[in-house]
């Protein structure tokens, strides 16, 4: 039986119409360093969004479904790119601009980018790449910047303001759009391969915006102030430019102010009430407090993801500065919210910490299981580890533009019954709390039975003598796998190895004790400074290591 | 460019199972008047839930999309028919009580339910009327009350504990759904015609959950616990149950009790933070907390809707008790939620009160429109009036069942672009705050002009020899149509219709002036105590009034 409801789509012209007409008043302040910030009200940008949208569609040219990329700090002319885009049907493809610059032009080239906006101060970074951009007709330069790098290049080049300045800002005739089109696209900086782009849906957008203003997510409302510390080119800045515009909460953005003093500034003179942002932001506002204190009453919560907290930053941030975090998991697949991690009901102090510095809950939306080693699905005891798969309308079912330009879903990624594999290895409470525990790649397959490489690490970390240890897998005759315990001691120690196993033999189950053992100086390490085990498995394969077999 | 995002349909099985599982140790309590209260944690109604569905399957053959209607007060049974009826792929015909009788037949006849569960406490209501209900073969009674009332009837009768005992409590094969399939059934209580029926779909309702929500709406966390004193019988208990499902909020369920006297008890012993309900519940709480009071700080938020709240309730409920309520508008066609008025950022005290009196601002979702008297679009000044108009995911295009059993709208109902046209009349302010006068069909429609014809009463109630103040559109050659003023006079007040016109004449416009007047003993009234102004306009038109002119 059909329902009586309105078939109304659910868009990001939607969400821009909200923001702009109900919430006017509601303001996007962008700081600019020593100068005064520069402060819009959601009908000024709602305006200029419109503005946005006659320049790219009456002066560029922009049609249909082609991509206009951003390569932008967060900033109010960022949050117009993404309004406008979508809105018109066009795909918004925010660029990272993080990226290897070879990385940079192979996504540019391969999302076929017809325009980008960029911001000025960005364009030493561009510039170079457009001799390699096919695709790319036009650059619109928003902010300051020396344009003189950009001349005698093939796009044609516009100033920001120009553009807009004297188009109708009253009225757009947006499309009436299907829910399930794209609205923004993201790539995964994959350390592995080509970056993978995942198309993001009107649907998935709005949906995702809901979940971060429930009450029990981010709860954003009209009496807040966001402050998205987390950049636009990062899984949409974590959906909060969406939600903002559809709560009615005043934003503070940061631009490129993202050094650990002015974010203690703009925190003290705007007082933003929610945040968002990787471990490592908040790791240098920590140093920075703890040298030159600033006044952070007025944050609510502040969510950190991205990568795994640690609890230590959490616990000298709330005790020295007042400042909570609260854990989030997901990725550039799953939109990115896929697990928060409030402690449960009751749960206050010591008591909450051990939940607070897991995972946490998904949120309605998000379904999660933990594949078993050998197939099949893992109960929710705890103690059972698999990996994490992932459903829901914010989780993507493939990635975008495979060979015949169509969406792709390698099997490593996707289950055979269409969930995401998210290659995170953990168990799941009986209170639906996530604790991750390894990443699936560095998980020790031993036997059908999984055993976790940071797990050891971290206990073989806990001994007075060493260093450093990373644990890889290696084959094995026998069991598939087995692990290899790599230590580094401290100086003047000496490495006992029947010393460390016993030691070892003490905190975890016996048939997860690694026979095989080696020393090093230093543990080869990724640029972002994480145990490089891809490198260990290469050494170790090749005879590079000096192994000694502990019985 | 389709999106690469999971096509996951949000449908109520999701809800169940994500309440059930993720938050299964949230509880459902059920008030039992003098016993202790019955307590299930949502793992064991998601249980019961799904033994309900095989019940109904297996052992009442419910297939498809087949109705099963619901006479039941709100109780953790409902909370079971709540889940498993939409989960199974069959639609939830919620029974309003408290319609007449030749109504409640009319509406189960009309929807051809199947099945019904019925409180024991509703038998007597329900069994005479089974000889009427041709569609019904099933009869399922739950909690106490006289089975002797149901001897001899046609229908089945089954007992409610009874046919779950004893099935299996750990699976059933939920259908996957279309979203746009209808999830339940709830009709119209209107004052004139039969009821209409509004077919809720599974995406209406968990959009409108996902908004309940939503920290600037009903904000539920794991953290509250939520009281829907609204029966679930009225929009779906303003989708607070699914709401709860989905946040893993507690339930404290009032069943039967709701008197001042046990509700007042309840919310003292059970402690719950959040609750919904219409103004007469909060006129008795008050009487009842001024007589004995009860500790009620219990409470975060209280919305109510379903009709104006006079303000004194609001201020007097606040002042004395500590309850904040929070003003809410919408109707069985807009899931409810239509929109709230939270006071507008800054503003507190004396200051909010002119926002926190009116209906506040629509959420995201819900697009509001003021149809002007003459045609076009009202703007949003706070002066211009209009009919509102709404839009939106969970708001209604048609109403279910009309001749041919296709869906029907009433031109009266529906804008010819497919808005509900809510019979409301009001005006928007530029801060998006929506404020009603009048209900359409009593506004004065003169001269292309409309006068409100609440203000008119409230002004002239506003002296001090006017007892009660009713005004009515009469049909005018001039003008179309021109106020009728009718008034009673306070005792040993003597009429003096050209004082009234002249006092009348300071608070409005001259134009608006009525220049009919009549006076009465005491102004009609309708069953629930509102002027009957049906019986007005018939009155003037058969000549029955005593109408004098006043120039």
């Amino acid at each position: 039986m059909l329902s009586t409801m309105q078939d109304v789509p659910l868009t990001v012209t939607r969400m821009l119409l909200h923001g702009a007409v109900v919430h006017g008043d509601a303001k996007v302040t962008t700081w600019t360093g020593d100068g005064e910030p520069l402060r819009r009200t959601f009908r000024e940008v709602g305006a200029r969004t419109i503005q946005l949208a006659h320049a790219l569609r009456d002066e560029l040219g922009v049609v249909g479904d082609q991509r206009v990329g951003t390569l932008m700090w967060n900033n109010s002319d960022h949050m117009e790119a993404y309004l406008a885009v979508p809105s018109m049907g066009a795909v918004l493809h925010t660029l990272n601009l993080r990226l290897p610059p070879e990385q940079l032009a192979y996504i540019i080239n391969h999302a076929a980018d017809r325009v980008i906006i960029v911001n000025g101060s960005l364009l030493p970074l561009l510039a170079p790449l457009l001799p390699h951009l096919g695709t790319v007709e036009h650059v619109v330069v928003a902010g300051p910047g020396d344009r003189s790098l950009l001349e005698g290049c093939r796009p044609t080049v516009h100033e920001y303001e120009e553009l807009l300045a004297g188009r109708p800002d009253d009225a757009f005739d947006w499309p009436e759009l299907d829910e399930r089109e794209a609205a923004a696209l993201c790539y995964t900086s994959g350390t592995t391969g080509d970056p993978k782009g995942v198309a993001y849906s009107h649907r998935s957008v709005y949906l995702h915006a809901m979940e971060v203003n429930a009450a029990a997510s981010f709860g954003l409302t009209p009496a807040d102030t966001c402050l998205p510390v987390v950049p636009m080119f990062h899984v949409n800045a974590w959906g909060l430019p969406f939600a903002c515009f559809m709560a009615g909460t005043s934003m503070l953005m940061p631009d490129r102010f993202l050094q650990p003093a002015p974010l203690a500034d703009m925190i003290e003179a705007e007082k933003p009430t929610v945040s968002g942002g990787v471990p490592t932001i908040w790791a240098g506002l920590l140093t920075e407090l703890d040298a030159r204190p600033r006044d952070m009453s007025s944050f609510r919560t502040v969510i950190v993801g991205g990568a795994a907290c640690p609890p230590a930053l959490m616990k000298n941030l709330e005790d020295r500065h007042g400042v909570t975090l609260v854990q989030a998991w997901g990725m550039t697949e799953t939109s990115p919210l896929g697990s928060m991690a409030f402690p449960p009901l009751g749960m206050t102090g010591e008591e909450a910490w051990p939940w607070r510095i897991i995972q946490g809950r998904p949120p309605a939306g998000v379904e999660l299981r933990l594949a078993a080693p050998g197939g099949g699905i893992q109960p929710w005891d705890g103690e059972s580890t698999g990996e994490v798969e992932v459903r829901g309308p914010w989780i993507t079912a493939a990635y975008y533009g495979g060979a015949a330009g169509e969406p792709f879903r390698p099997e490593d990624k996707f289950s055979e019954d269409g969930w995401l594999r998210t290659g995170d290895v953990g168990v799941i409470f009986p209170n639906g709390f996530l604790k991750l525990t390894d990443r699936s790649k560095d998980v020790i397959k031993s036997g059908g039975e999984w055993i976790s490489s940071v797990e050891l690490e971290n206990q073989l970390m806990a001994h007075p003598g060493v260093a450093e240890a990373a644990v890889v897998a290696v084959p094995d005759e026998k069991w598939g796998e087995r692990p290899l315990a790599t230590v580094v001691m401290k100086d003047g120690v000496a490495c006992d190895y029947p010393a460390l196993k016993a030691f070892l033999g003490e905190r975890v189950a016996r048939w997860q004790l690694p026979e095989r053992w080696t020393r090093m100086t230093t543990i080869p390490k990724t640029s972002v400074g994480k145990f490089d085990k891809k490198v260990l498995r290469r050494q170790y394969a090749a005879g590079e290591l000096d192994v000694t077999v502990v019985p």
